[in-house]
């Protein structure tokens, strides 16, 4: 068996240098940090065995890469820049060295790609299942973008895909891992090796562009309605400005459902959903460029979200990923 | 069933009111906190269900503690001050509601005493077994006490228990909790709920006063080895000096092992052990009382520890908690 210390020290090495911001790294009883200059951000988010990821279809280096991209995600919604990690794993010890070669190098993939250091680890006995815990520290700007500033008269927009990482799910467990890589790449790899969106989040908030952000890691009606809750506005979406990629539709019945489950509910795409006032749009589009769609506006009212199609409308009910809602 | 937004909600009304280093706490994003003057400490711990506790003797509100004062104990380790923490747990959705309230409870009393704030959440299924994972954030002072500075010539002590909660555990796995708790109180509690070393740590540090400075969560003879390894020296330790608390000896011949045994390998009492010159100890005295006491000193040489009494010595090896250790 290897010790834990063996295999902290194994994961410095494959982590590289640190970047300056870093006094002292792992290896210590706490990891050390320069103070930064911008208010500190903080979020926290698990990765557990057969809820969120199941081994049958996703690689050590995936989860090690989905582990990371969940938090840049959030850090990407408060218009920040990732710093530093914190990467806490329980796991069987029969597991622990082929897992863990994998998942490192998956998660320090990434790591190097968003120029955030990992300063601290820990490793536990579990007694089934693997359990991963990443906390990420970012520097926010002066002006972060927080989930309560949205206004009546606002455009909701969205940067990114939606549904594409549900329609994935759906073809790994359909037909397994190499024919669903083969036949519906785009949607297998949203799954698999989701894209935070940093850039578009930092420059939401260094242009001081958007009211109100979130990442969409439940499901884009979930979001709205948090949107909705905590700005105190209704949400009205034109479900058919939402983006649809070539062969969504196909991918969907072939899975049984239709495409607006997935654009509406499915998680796990990360994308980002924010509210701009509709005079900077010409700035939102020169920053953001193709990626930004506006899909719907914000209008006053008790909390709610609605779909709107010419005169007419209903109620759209979250029904994205909640752990702890009955089925 | 709960959904795990109520939970959160529920768990913020719990904590209270933040401090004013929290600009934005639980229900955004991510946390956004105000930048600290000193450099930032950062340390993750995990408590797995059937590894680090067993439910059949720990109540929920003493895994909540522990999951704070182990991280706690490891800030006290750099002699800074505990300022921001971010809870994850993963558990079967049957048991949320019982033991979240429970958790909670015995989380954030220990939050306030120590003043910090819970700025961070998440809750996940987990399909089988609790998992817990507090990440603690802090403000170190301008010299962060880390492992690496014992040199030869420096006197060797503790503050706090050592091999105390070890016998608890041996008394609880023997008796049970109502038995264990009435005979020996003193012991189970010290297992129950440790007490970190949060001002011995930050005294140390402010008056500059150790050259080194470890908790001691895995048990002496571990935590020495991390000394010397870190520090590049020699450990020499005389055993009658090691603190023996009253009934230490009966309750470990009790439990059918040696005083000793406990003392040296026995972790969780999350004391503190440091190194400083001899010149200072009237200040080291004055700064932390009775409970510090000297147990050996810091000598030339290739990492090792030794039990030295007299002209005899003989090596002690490490033999603390290591999860990924063949038995």
């Amino acid at each position: 068996m290897v010790n834990e210390f063996e295999q902290i020290a194994r994961l410095q090495k494959k982590l590289g240098k640190l970047s300056t911001s870093v006094i002292v790294g792992i290896g210590d009883d706490a990891a050390v940090l320069r103070p930064s200059r911008g208010p500190v951000v903080a979020t926290v988010d698990s990765l557990v065995e057969g809820v969120h990821f199941d081994r049958e279809y996703v690689s050590a280096e995936e989860v090690g890469h989905r582990a990371l991209a969940v938090n840049l995600s959030d850090i990407a919604a408060m218009g920040a820049v990732p710093r530093q990690a914190l990467v806490s794993i329980a796991l069987p010890p029969s597991e622990a060295p082929s897992f863990l070669d994998g998942f490192y190098k998956g998660l320090s993939r990434l790591a190097k790609k968003a120029g955030v250091d990992v300063v601290g680890g820990n490793l536990s006995k579990s007694p089934r299942g693997i359990f991963v815990d990443v906390t990420l520290l970012g520097e926010a700007t002066a002006s972060p973008i927080l989930r309560s500033g949205a206004r009546p008269g606002d455009a909701v927009a969205v940067v990114g895909r939606l549904g594409e990482a549900a329609l994935g799910l759906g073809m790994l467990r359909r037909l397994g891992r190499a024919r669903a890589l083969s036949q519906w790449p785009r949607f297998t790899r949203a799954q698999l090796l989701a894209q935070p969106q940093l850039k578009a989040g930092l420059a939401l908030s260094k242009g001081k562009l958007a009211t109100s952000l979130i990442d969409v890691s439940d499901g884009l009606s979930s979001e709205l309605m948090h949107l909705a809750v905590s700005s105190g506005v209704q949400m009205e979406i034109d479900p058919s400005r939402v983006p649809l990629a070539p062969g969504f539709a196909k991918a969907a019945r072939e899975l049984g459902g239709i495409p607006w489950e997935f654009q509406l509910h499915g998680g796990e795409d990360y994308a980002l959903l924010f509210t701009f006032r509709p005079a900077h749009w010409a700035r939102v589009k020169a920053k953001l460029g193709a990626a930004v769609t506006v899909i719907g506006r914000v209008v006053k009212g008790k909390p709610a979200v609605w779909l709107a199609a010419g005169t007419q409308r209903m109620a759209l009910r979250p029904r994205g990923f909640d752990h702890f809602q009955s089925p």
